[in-house]
């Protein structure tokens, strides 16, 4: 293959995204290597499946390296990046995919050296297994991938976001550009405040007491069987999640509940238009959206063909 | 076919359940002949699309059914049942699949005349899709069908039961019993309040104005996205539903309302540990509901073969 994108990259953190994103890199040819820092247990599991050329918990292993990808919870990115920064080559890209951009920032920004090219990402994409077997080379595939660059207008460091861009297209993500605090607050809307509230709402259920509890479960329906699948998602990630994006969470909230308190007095008071007028508006938007994913997948097509 | 449950099933309403279960009955051979009790233009619709062997809007067409199942929205059962009463014959099961059982008890049970077998039913099924082109025979395999009968022990009533049951069966539901209270209650936390906190959250990104709206369907990852699709069910059946189930909606939300006031006091004071735990906890929940399905599917294979 002589079309490879990088020469090494290191995965640090190798679960549902990081062993994704070493499949992908298989699949598509997009590195010569693939080199995972993990914890021992995880590196034994990393190299029995296949998905790197080495495996190991000491930060060396990423000394040959062209790009770095941080893939573990946000909690974890200060003290990994005192770990690696000594091994960071110059003009080494090091990003990320945590959920959170402007706290993945201010965590990395002043902690790598200068001389590595730090450029925050995000796939949306994911499912709610975790661990190295629970990915596949198509997680990314036509979803989108949002990079975070910083304000530098250095040259090389601006070739490097289109290396990196180049390299997640060819996963057959679709790569956008946003400043870190605009992607928080929109995240905040479409991902972070509906797991609080799929969270919330499972744990109401468990706290039922067993008996109507387990009648929960047994006959759970279209609704709750939806917010089941959100709420098993990785516990220690969406705690980070919510510990870094406080703010726009919090705000997302304070309309969610606004809203819903009109709703519960709709209820409460038997006014059926406005519930009708409420549940017409939003049956349009998911018209939206599978119109716009349509769109992307004839696109797609069209590339293809 | 020598083993029909029904001679005449009567359908009053042909949406999506409706629809399904015409599909069913010629799928399985469950009855000879299907009527359908409909708007005009959905009646043509019916009859075009080879759903039923008669269809239209009077109630005469249902006269020689022994069974009818209401599959309208609960808001039009009043005014239908008075239509439909004078064709009831004696003995015929009339049966229902709206999601609120006691209202379905409180408004048909007087109405119809006291020969028939008033045996109220839901099914734990559906899709976002409405009309009679949603439909699909597979619909109820492999999903629960709750019945609450009346408290009525003449063995001619328990008979109908039984057949009713059988039906049901048939289309490869599974079939359960419970009183109309303690679905409803049920059904509050598995179904309706999962429904309304969709529909508030969509309408909540719908209400931060074009810009960021945009923004929130384009990049709407898995959280908000299954809100969607959730948020899009018809209108008019929630609205119902929402009416009818009004103090077991008002009391799951106030569970839910305090519980969602405890995470977010977790997330304002950075609590993790707080968010970790109940993390942890609601993934628990989504293992049980997957057991729940690989025992009922492995059953459902053992009776297959």
């Amino acid at each position: 293959m002589t079309d490879f994108i990088f020469k090494q990259v290191g995965l640090i953190g190798c679960g549902l995204i990081g062993s994704s994103t070493a499949r992908a890199i298989r699949e598509y040819g997009l590195a010569e290597k693939i080199v995972v820092l993990e914890k021992d247990a995880v590196a034994k599991e990393v190299l029995h499946l296949g998905l790197a050329d080495a495996a190991g918990t000491d930060a060396v292993i990423l000394k040959e390296c062209d790009l770095v990808i941080f893939c573990t919870p946000l909690g974890a990115y200060e003290i990994l990046a005192s770990q690696i920064s000594p091994y960071l080559q110059p003009g080494t890209i090091v990003s990320d995919v945590g959920s959170v951009k402007q706290a993945a920032v201010d965590i990395l920004q002043d902690k790598l050296p200068a001389h590595a090219h730090f450029i925050p990402g995000h796939p949306i994409a994911g499912t709610e297994n975790s661990g190295p077997s629970a990915g596949f080379a198509e997680l990314f595939a036509e979803r989108w991938f949002i990079l975070t660059p910083l304000e530098n207008d250095d040259a090389d460091y601006q070739q490097s976001v289109k290396k990196l861009e180049q390299f997640w297209q060819r996963t057959k993500a679709k790569v956008t550009i946003m400043t870190p605090q605009h992607h928080d607050r929109v995240l905040a809307m479409t991902s972070h405040l509906p797991h609080l509230i799929a969270y919330t709402i499972v744990d109401t259920a468990v706290n039922l007491g067993s008996d109507l509890q387990d009648e929960v479960i047994q006959y759970s329906a279209g609704g709750f069987r939806d917010f089941t699948r959100i709420a098993a998602s990785d516990p220690t990630m969406w705690r980070d999640i919510f510990l870094t994006n406080k703010e726009a969470v919090l705000d997302g909230l304070q309309r969610f509940t606004e809203d819903l308190a009109e709703l519960q007095k709709a209820i409460r008071w038997g006014d059926g238009e406005k519930l009708f007028e409420v549940f017409t508006r939003t049956r349009a938007v998911r018209r939206s959206i599978v119109d716009q994913r349509q769109h992307m997948a004839e696109e797609s097509k069209k590339k293809a063909s």
